[in-house]
């Protein structure tokens, strides 16, 4: 008898069910008596309790279906070790409620918030499987995060959707792209969409650069310019201010994200107004694309057989090609950031785009 | 020899190169000579005589295209009577262009502000066609304008991806989709997506009747509500102010739409978070639709028909699925807004939507 | 208390899950005591007693879900009064299974062939609601069926593929619709698609025609053709056929559908090699479009509300915007045709579509 | 003054246009006088001398257009030595166009048979540099080539409706995807569409072990099967018969593919009658992906680089993530095959797939 726990945690996005269908397809189909135990809502789940045995037909016509069927929410990992509004230990909780349902294994989808608490409870003694999950491809150890390339779609859609209206009216447009530390979905979906100008959290801002590039751009010949700049954007000024100070700010700022602010500078410096399009959390959202389903297939596949194999401990990610286990405790906390002589953004210079420095 | 002007005008949709094809294709068809004279930026192109004689090149492989291949601006009805900075008289150089360019006819697509111009232009002689261009579908004297499915395809794909979300997350969503004055996109756009709640500027709401369904909603265990409010949704508090004191009112708005005020409201009320999702000017971008490729495609060839046979001065509409000529003076400066006693607003109330009344 | 039964019969489609879920929130929504039984596999499920007492959760996230949850199946009207194999007398069993459960009215969605057997079992005293399924749009008594607009979709991004593909090899493609009997299918996909050619089965063709169409249009400098082709295209000869000698030629025919044989006629009358692609099923597949959401909703709710009315013996289906009940006795058995003279291929003619004649 | 020549040649498919983008952009961003001359229709226009100087205005807005600006056609390697009907030399001829128009470099866009050619140019004297097009991704050098995923998005989405129908009639279904040679584009889909079976050229197939799936697919309470079947597939049997033995076999098959053939041994053997769609060319049409436009970018990108430095003679490819130059003498004429022990195999059959062996 295998006995496994599942759970997704933090934000939603793409291939949740298609990665935990994976999971459970590949036990189903290889060992004999298997009880799959799904927690609801993330964390808290697991914390108070609160679960459901799955089937087989829990897991069918699921590949497809986003969101995830389990529920998640947000745990910050901070408040892991911080007794709850009744004295409850969370961590101890959690522990109990795995002995309790003498649990082989703990499945657990998220991205790196989740991955702490999920390396916080290996420590603890479990055994714990980690499945990256994120539209921000940030997770470290890993080439690829299942919800990327679906976010990737989305946010292109926009873009493209974007550009006839803006190439109608000869006008700017930027468009904000999720992402508030990390920047590879801004980076793909506006090399994707053909934006002009791509604006990331790792590569802090010149406004005088943008401006240039928009110039330029006009000179050239074109009515229009696309930015794609992601959530977390930053100018060189404010990446210079000290890190409480920059909170200070960006808690007094009036508008409600970085691209308002930028609009409003490239407006009093230039008279160019500047429309904004945010497409915000359907970034997250609908039927996962074909290849995160791919990517998800694998990676629960893979999951299984190190649950098989009873080898804990690890996150299944994907390099080079290859899908590997990667040890939870090397990769756990870090951060994957585009660096700016990644060779992407060369190749995005090289035709021409900028990223307003 | 036939001469035909053409200018698209107002905010761009999708199916304004869809239904210049299919006047032009329905001209190129029929008649021996044939020019056909595009007009740049709306009104502008033919103030200022800025224009470009199209062939049949032009028009191909256009039908699936976004945006205008003639570009197109706003140039407000009311100031088309004021000369402008140098002095000119707008709506004499109009004719003047006209004239000069011999034209037999000027096909002008756009909405109830472009269509106020075009009404003009016919009572000042000239021979005018106008074709029903708005994501709004607010045209008087026809059942059906070019843009609106294509919107409505796009807004509900945003419900759509937020449904996924807000399941996952147990939480309330607002769509703000487009439509100042008139909601027939949010409506349509509010059941094709599965919206609990649909506010609409023409059926102003009150608060309290917002809170009960999203209360009612969580009884009957649904853990999320989606709610699909119009840009110009109203409450019954601010219908009620006169219309000067409104204007001030908005003008002051701490927040940037109506969906941020009720956000708050609702926040305040009950401690719900209500998440805000904005597609904006992507609801008018991107490829038509099918349907409103057919659509535009039968306006097209009836404004040619109608070219042919010399007969001006009309909107060509549908009505009743008859493609039909619609006298331009009896519709021009009206518009079709949604009656609350609509049979769509009755059918949409009796599966449990609620308007917030 | 208030019990209705519920079926889905012949070709699935999409918009029969939206359509039901409309019915049973209508009903939910205004009605104390509801119970809804679902009888699989169309109506099968209802001769053979095969049924399940549906709850409000079964019709929670089938808005956009395509297929039917209850299953379906294709039963002959003809031989409906042939008792089954065991000697069983079919309609004397839906019958009892009906009066056994106390039903108060059955609801059954489905195109031609069921609406016969629904007539018949409203003739037999039943209390019958139809709802008129169909991709192909040929229910008398109604404007439009659901499910038609969510495969013009599909049928029209087929067409759009191979549009890049044609216009970059310069070659001449087929693209074959549904549509045994009736072409709105591929008037509306061909018009939206751009296609050259549209053969439909209600205008039979002459190859010669089409073959100077193809001519005319390289004449004109196109490199490519674009046919779009029903399923039952016809050529005059065929049509002028006696139908039982119809039948035979059709039976021996050495290709799988009439694109094959009309390719091969085009290839051996003028060396032109005729590409051909089949979308087949997948025209009847996926999540309906928004448009079908909104019209299977609306005939839903006032499926509901005609049950609340207890006004049994109705088609509900829209005629000229507006949502109607129409006596099932009066359309039963009637298909809808393309007429030659349809306002719609008139303007198609128009823009210079050729229809092989 | 740098001078290239372009063409894209092959069957077409999507981003051929993006990757063209890529290289203009690249060398316009970067290089001060630069000419492009676009040979029409592949190999063809480098031949007859069919061609035109290219402004960076033909590369604006192409980026999401399928097809190709350039037109393709398929010429043989085989016969390229081969004088043609009026005696010309085609390799001298294409080498004198080279000279005539003293280019610095010839941009090669296409699959292998393309590649082979490119090669021989290259042997000739001439400065290439390819660039791998293909849905099939089956070129040796590169982990991927530009069309591949949107093809696999096609066709998935194919099997994805299919499956809506399969599931409401407990079929069986077959969707045959494109690739007669190898198998990459029928493994992506078939395991994004959550094929139940897939057969590809690389894995000849048991019948009785793709019945045996089909049965143990019903005994498990799953009414419908989906197979996902290479154009190639083929049986133990024909894989084991002497090539020329073989292509006289499939000469004289009845049936246009190998699907209608295994269908009827499916049939023959169970009585179980399978549907079969075939999306055909859609596989190669309409926009391209995201992810296709952002690895042509990249390899577009490169190309200019490597162009820039005067480096000759190499296909851009992607190895590991990276944009790597690749001997056009070491990869042309090979084939990059699907293997039996691919770990992509090894996971699709952990999770239950069957390959039919």
């Amino acid at each position: 008898m295998l006995r496994i726990g599942m759970l997704t945690s933090g934000g939603d996005c793409q291939a949740l069910n298609a990665t935990m269908r994976g999971v459970v397809k590949g036990l189903s189909a290889n060992v004999q008596e298997l009880e799959v135990y799904g927690f609801y809502d993330g964390y808290k789940g697991l914390i108070y309790g609160n679960y459901r045995m799955l089937s087989a037909k829990d897991f069918s016509g699921i590949l497809t279906k986003g969101g995830t069927i389990l529920g998640t929410s947000r745990q910050p990992f901070k408040l892991m070790r911080t007794p709850d509004e009744h004295g409850l230990d969370k961590v101890e909780a959690m522990k109990q409620n795995y002995y309790k349902l003498r649990l082989d294994c703990l499945v657990i989808l998220g991205g790196n918030g989740t991955q702490k608490t999920a390396n916080l409870l290996r420590e603890e003694g479990l055994n714990i499987i980690h499945l990256p999950k994120t539209i921000d491809n940030d997770i470290y150890g890993t080439d690829m995060t299942f919800g990327f390339q679906s976010a990737v779609d989305i946010a292109t859609d926009a873009i493209d959707r974007i550009h006839t209206t803006a190439a109608s009216h000869n006008r700017v447009f930027l468009v904000e792209v999720m992402g508030h530390k990390v920047g590879w979905l801004t980076l793909h979906a506006g090399i994707a969409g053909g934006a002009d100008i791509i604006l990331l959290p790792e590569i802090p801002y010149d406004i005088d650069k943008i401006i240039e590039a928009i110039h330029k751009r006009a000179a050239s010949g074109h009515g229009f310019t696309i930015l794609a700049v992601a959530e977390g954007a930053i100018s060189k000024e404010d990446a210079a201010l000290p890190k409480k100070e920059l909170k200070e700010k960006i808690k007094k700022r009036k508008h409600p994200s970085v691209s308002y602010e930028l609009a409003e500078q490239i407006f009093q410096k230039t008279g160019i107004e500047v429309r904004i399009t945010v497409p915000g959390h359907t970034q997250r959202g609908g039927s996962p694309c074909p290849y995160d389903r791919v990517l998800s297939t694998r990676l629960g596949a893979e999951a299984a057989t190190l649950i098989m194999k009873k080898e804990y401990g690890y996150m299944v990610g994907i390099i080079n090609g290859k899908v590997k286990k990667v040890p939870l405790g090397d990769v756990a906390g870090k951060l994957k950031m585009v660096s700016p002589d990644d060779q992407l953004i060369k190749e995005a210079k090289c035709i021409g785009i900028s990223f307003g420095v």
